[in-house]
C-alpha cells in the first residue's frame, strides 16, 4: 500500500524527528503543534499522530535524537573517567540544537507535569555513565566507601548546565578539570 | 491631568509588574505581549510603552521584582553564612511565580542575545551576597589564598537550579549541608 512518505523507509520516523527539531529552532515551543511538524515532515497530521500522541511525547523523542551517546570511559582512573564524559558533555552543550531543545524543555516542563515527568527519565538515563564510572572508583577504593554517587553526579554536571542557561557565560576550556579538582576528593584526583 | 490609572500614584509601576508576572504565569511566554499586559493591567499599550521599550526590559524588571533581597550575612563562619543563602535561595527556587519566570527565561534568552545579557546582568547582581562572604573567609584564612570565588560560586547554587529544572526532583532538606560539606575544603565546615 502506498503511503504518505512518513510511512515509506525506515528513514521516516528520523525525518519526521529532523522535522520536529527545525520547528522548535524555527518557532519555538510556541509554535511547535503536530500540523507544523507534519507539514514541514511532508506527512499528514494523521500519519503523525499514529507515531505519536501529542506534542509531548514527540519532543521527547526529538530530544533523545540529538543526544549521542558515547561508550562509558574505563580508564581505570576517576578523573580521566569523569573527564571524558563531561567533556563530550560540554560539547553536546555548545553545539545546536540541543541547548535550544533542553531550554524549550525546561519552559515546557514548568506547565506540563508530564513533560516534567519525561524529561526527568531522559535526565536519569542520561546520568547513567557518570554514576557507572563512580561506583566503579568506590568499588576499586579511589572513593570512600560513604561517597554518594547522585550527589557527586550533580555536582560534577550542574555547573555546566549552570553557565550555559542561567549565567549566560562561555565554559571556559580548564572548567572541566577545575571542577573535577574540586569536587571529587583529592585521593582520586591526584 | 487625569491619565489612566498606571499614572496615577506611586503603584502603578508594581501594579504592571504584577500584571506581567500574572501573564506570564497564564499564558507563557508566548502569550506575553506589551498588549497583554497592557490589558491585565487596566492600562493602554501607549502607557505601558512610556515605561518599558518592550517585552525585554519589562519581564527583566518583572523577574527583579520576585526577587527579594536579604543582608548579606556575617556570622564569622563560613559554611554557617553560606547555608542562610543558599537556604533563602531555596525558598526563592520552590515558591511561584520565580521557577516559572526563570523557566521562561531560559527558554527567551536562547532565542534573544539581549535578554540573555540581562540575565546575565541579574545573575552577576544575585551571585553578589556568596561572592562577599567567600572573599571573608578567603581573607580570615578560613578558605586558602587561590581559593577561586567564583568557581566556588558556580558549586554551590548550580545543583539547585538542576535539581528544578534539569532532573525535576525535590531538593531533599539535607542538601544544602551536603553540598556544603563537598564544596568547601574541610578547614571551613568541620
Amino acid at each position: 500500500m502506498a503511503g504518505p512518505p512518513i510511512s515509506r523507509g525506515a528513514g521516516a520516523r528520523q525525518r519526521v524527528l529532523r522535522a520536529a527539531l527545525e520547528v522548535l529552532d524555527a518557532d519555538g515551543l510556541a509554535g511547535f503543534t503536530m500540523e507544523a511538524v507534519a507539514r514541514r515532515a511532508g506527512a499528514s497530521k494523521a500519519t503523525i499522530y499514529r507515531h505519536w500522541s501529542g506534542t509531548g511525547p514527540l519532543l521527547i523523542d526529538a530530544m533523545d535524537a540529538t543526544f549521542r551517546p558515547f561508550p562509558t570511559p574505563d580508564t581505570g582512573r576517576l578523573a580521566t573517567d569523569v573527564a571524558q564524559i563531561l567533556g563530550a558533555f560540554v560539547t553536546l552543550l555548545e553545539n545546536a540544537p540541543f541547548p535550544r531543545l533542553l531550554a524549550a524543555f525546561i519552559d515546557a516542563a514548568e506547565r506540563d507535569p508530564t513533560l516534567a515527568a519525561l524529561h526527568a527519565d531522559l535526565t536519569r538515563r542520561r546520568r547513567e555513565p557518570l554514576l557507572v564510572v563512580l561506583a566503579r572508583a568506590r568499588d576499586r577504593g579511589e572513593l570512600p566507601p560513604d561517597a554518594d554517587p547522585e550527589l557527586l553526579t550533580d555536582l560534577l554536571t550542574s555547573p555546566f548546565f549552570y553557565r550555559r542557561f542561567i549565567a549566560h557565560r562561555p565554559v571556559p576550556p580548564t572548567l572541566v578539570d577545575d571542577v573535577i579538582a574540586r569536587v571529587l576528593p583529592p585521593a582520586s584526583n591526584g
